[in-house]
């Protein structure tokens, strides 16, 4: 039907998640009539990021350098580490900006039905950063799922007798939420957690 | 927060229609941790594509050549064009393989509110094309909405002392389609249009 340049370049774009063959079509369409402005430094932006990224060997997150911005950052707090399950996660931490310690990703969470165990995540390397003299808090960030959950526990007791402090995210009502649209177990730990107003 | 190579790369793919900064970002981590099987080939196959895509001087399709594939391939029949919007409405016809003729794509509709006139569109190149001896019908595929319909009706007015023959889609119920969800302009053109089962 179309050119096979074209064909392939949809073929592509639609293996991103949430693009599927229909969008990806449109995309594709979007891209070549914007050719100049768009696709071709689209295709450059790919190839640069493609070449120049890596991941930083001690705390997991991808940046152009190795050990990571964040990690060599000296006015990061060397003595907090926050473990996320995924680089995305590291992200959204970051663009709250409300935390300005180390991170460790993780690589996923402890899936016993996806036979993921705990040597085919990070959990060894954080064992030794987390001996490390420094360390003095363990800020365990993985998801509120059942998944990350186990996984945080499975950490928590591995680190017991380290002699660090190990804290959890709070649960509780999300800001702007409305209280008739939470679920129980959600607006149960916002009531047992609550404070001074 | 991130590289900038990594921001610039997110910036980018958030102007693709169907994404947004949130799913951008999402597609980005997959494509850096599917480098060499996604984000690599995907780099090239848009900078090929960049390179080899021009438009049809002909119909106004997309392809690495000009005249493009349907309109040089002697299989096709000279004696009748569709006149579409846009270049994916070609492509959505191809697909269905139900016709066997040649294109021209107007690349839009026109539009009094956006101020699209018919020399905005490629109509004059659609009268000089439908003046052509070998052209018997013309077929308005345009959108059924006020503006395609517009448009069909400019197009078919200059086209009547041409002695082609002008024709539209019909209107109908889509094929799967339930009445019960059917807008009543639909239905009733249906039922105006009722042939023999």
């Amino acid at each position: 039907m179309v050119s096979e340049d074209i064909e392939r370049l949809i073929a592509l774009l639609a293996k991103l998640p949430g693009l599927g063959p229909r969008s990806a079509r449109r995309a594709t369409l979007s891209l070549i009539k914007r050719k100049e402005t768009l696709m071709q430094p689209l295709a450059k932006a790919m190839a640069d990021a493609a070449e120049a990224t890596k991941t930083c060997s001690i705390c997991g997150n991808l940046d152009t350098r190795d050990p990571c911005k964040l990690c060599s950052d000296p006015r990061r707090d060397p003595t907090i580490i926050c473990v996320v399950e995924d680089v995305a996660d590291l992200w959204a931490l970051e663009r709250t900006s409300a935390f300005r310690g180390r991170y460790h990703v993780l690589g996923g969470s402890l899936s016993a039905l996806d036979g993921i165990n705990p040597e085919d995540l990070k959990i060894p390397e954080l064992i030794v950063r987390a001996q490390a003299e420094t360390v003095k808090e363990i800020i365990l960030a993985t998801n509120a799922t059942v998944d990350g959950q186990t996984t945080a526990h499975y950490i928590a007791d591995k680190l017991e007798e380290l002699g660090v402090t190990v804290s959890g995210l709070a649960h509780g009502v999300p800001v702007g939420g409305e209280l008739d649209y939470l679920d129980d177990g959600t607006l149960s730990a916002a009531l047992k957690a609550r404070g001074p107003v």
